[in-house]
């Protein structure tokens, strides 16, 4: 079942370690197919170094386990969450990565400052409020979802592919799940390098839009030319 | 004797440089047989790749040597105390990684910004007062032990498995030797993003104590749900 | 054609990921044959993990490609505005390497602060001024070249290899591909420690023109004395 | 002719990369053979990966190439002058490492803030003045030692065995090549975390002097108790 899906979770899962992204298991990585309405997710808790296909889990958008002998990770309800709300996006990474969660703790959104960052986000990262108590003692991680859906509300999610939660840590997206994972290392590295750029100059400002407009716009859309 | 334990401490010591805990010889981890009341622990100033299970030293409570030919650390007195103090504890942890060791030596507490701390530690990770001339000039290593022992008076050492001792570096300790490892492994992460969100946020905020709850509770206790 | 130069413009490009200095696809180096007129570069977007010599394009001054399957990088106009107005320089290279980029997205110089800088560049390291929305809107990338011909309009581009585009990441050249890769990587370490002693020393200075000058001419023109 | 230093000096140079202590030539080692009189050192320029033995120059005090067809360290003169000066040296190490540079470059001694800096260094880490025009444009690497040696006027080099050269970089030195890069490893670690303690807390205090004598002495004199 879903065989082609759960080969691209469990790459897009083993890429997380790789890339320097996660510690111990701290990260997790599904995959949608929008047709059966089925996501594919990694176990709670398993190592990477141990994963294997036969490990994943596949649960229907209700959150029931149709396939599978662990329990899913314990951020699946999130998942399900974004998957219901934001069309087209195919696959949903979750990580602790250390400079876009130290910007999530910090609570404040990740401003566009230059070309890298405009090459895959349409403008700032945003951070999420603060979840209120009944939000947190409730169904905490469909909670976590609504609260991401709603820092949308004015925002596209294509083009904005990736969330701080507030306190807590990213998630990202992408078509599938390898592109959630590249967008993932792509948030770390802009998140790294605002850091950096607004203790060199604490009034930098945001770039500006003409030139926001001209790198999104060069690998997006209709009119892009970057690639092959 | 101790033949599983002394192979615990020795994948635990193997295990602080492969996770880049430690320069030189910079550690050293214990195990503790409550039973018999015996501790195995790394042999001082023994360089980590040369290290044996023979190489490791057992003594006893009273830190007389049972067992080995070498020196038993130079910090085993303080590993002693913590055992004596701290219920269910089987392992410690000694290092000077350079994240924590920064926090001990500006002489202030970790505090809980994020979900990454509350998923190990239900609260702040306090740092010791500095040791007074009288506990330095005396049996150091035992009083080292002491003050942290103080340190906790308040507080359970089985949830803040870490402390950083003042102008020093940090302790950390679990149910077993690799569940130590792993806590100083946490430990290092969550000061480096603790660092990172002050820098971005200096007004930033303890989490919300529901969030702390949530998480910590999410992973330890009767309640758990996080794994398998 | 160019068999030689390809060979050096595709070890000088293998370079960027062995050195650190590229994520995925970001960055590439070309080489300048002064005679013909021509000048090798990378594809755009291609990985460095399946990059061959094949797959590398050749094109004239006038950004004609004159062999090769495959798009340029998107940033060939740039590095042909340099060539043209840079004399003796056969290679260039553009990344988008951390510590460099930061300072462009912070919008300073680089200061020179010590003697690694003084090594290899003879002063502080510019950062163009923020192109206009005209710029931008037009032949961008031509335009990004003639920002940087502008910002050495009263400096020795062969004395100072490397120059921040503001909001964007660096570029750097060198007399061919290698040496270019070289100044890149001399600039992430530069970038990176005055960045350290800004921060350490908020009112640092520049170092010494009597010293700038010792270390630069040790290692540049006929008074040298560094090397074999 | 001097086979057992030439081969320590070869593998303290060699693992100058190895601890990720140098970026491309940035660094050389040199020996000390007291009774001959005789310094073996790196050649100019010569990348790790391509030295061997026989590259290595043996000069004496006077500066004179006993043995070798490459031109020495360019830095040779300042390494002779503290084996004149500093009595017991049996090796120095020089390197652009970047933690110990930024401090250099700074103009600022690293201070004494915990026990990783005082089980090697019996105090704060001096950076010299900056050296005048007279001495840049004289002799400008033996003035780098008089500088030095000026430096530790009051202090005791076996005590204190790493100096930074203000606007420079450190120099580092031991009993034996060994240990001098030993030494350097240490100082960038203890750099590091310098810098960070003082980011945590701006007000930080150095260590307490018991705390400084307990440790330092702990290691090192008559009273030693760490190790084997």
């Amino acid at each position: 079942m879903l065989e082609a899906l759960k080969e691209q979770v469990l790459q897009a899962n083993l890429a997380l370690p790789k890339y320097g992204l996660v510690t111990f298991t701290w990260g997790n990585v599904s995959g949608f197919d929008k047709e059966q309405g089925l996501v594919v997710i990694k176990p709670s808790g398993v190592p990477y170094d141990e994963l294997t296909i036969s490990d994943l889990v596949v649960v229907n958008l209700a959150g029931e386990i149709v396939e599978g002998d662990k329990n899913p990770s314990s951020d699946t309800a999130t998942h399900l969450v974004l998957y219901k709300h934001f069309d087209h996006v195919g696959g949903i990474v979750h990580t602790h990565s250390p400079w876009a969660t130290s910007w999530a703790q910090a609570g404040e959104d990740i401003p566009a400052l230059g070309t890298t960052q405009a090459d895959y986000f349409y403008g700032d990262i945003p951070c999420t409020r603060r979840m209120t108590t009944t939000e947190i003692s409730g169904e905490y991680e469909r909670e976590t979802g609504h609260v991401i859906v709603e820092t949308f509300r004015d925002r596209d999610p294509l083009a904005i592919p990736s969330v701080l939660v507030h306190s807590h840590a990213p998630f990202n997206w992408g078509k599938d799940p390898k592109e959630a994972v590249h967008n993932a290392v792509v948030l770390e590295e802009v998140a790294k390098m605002a850091f950096y750029s607004r203790e060199i100059n604490p009034n930098v400002k945001r770039m500006q839009q003409t030139l926001l407009d001209k790198h999104y716009l060069r690998k997006h859309g209709k009119h892009a030319y970057y690639g092959q």
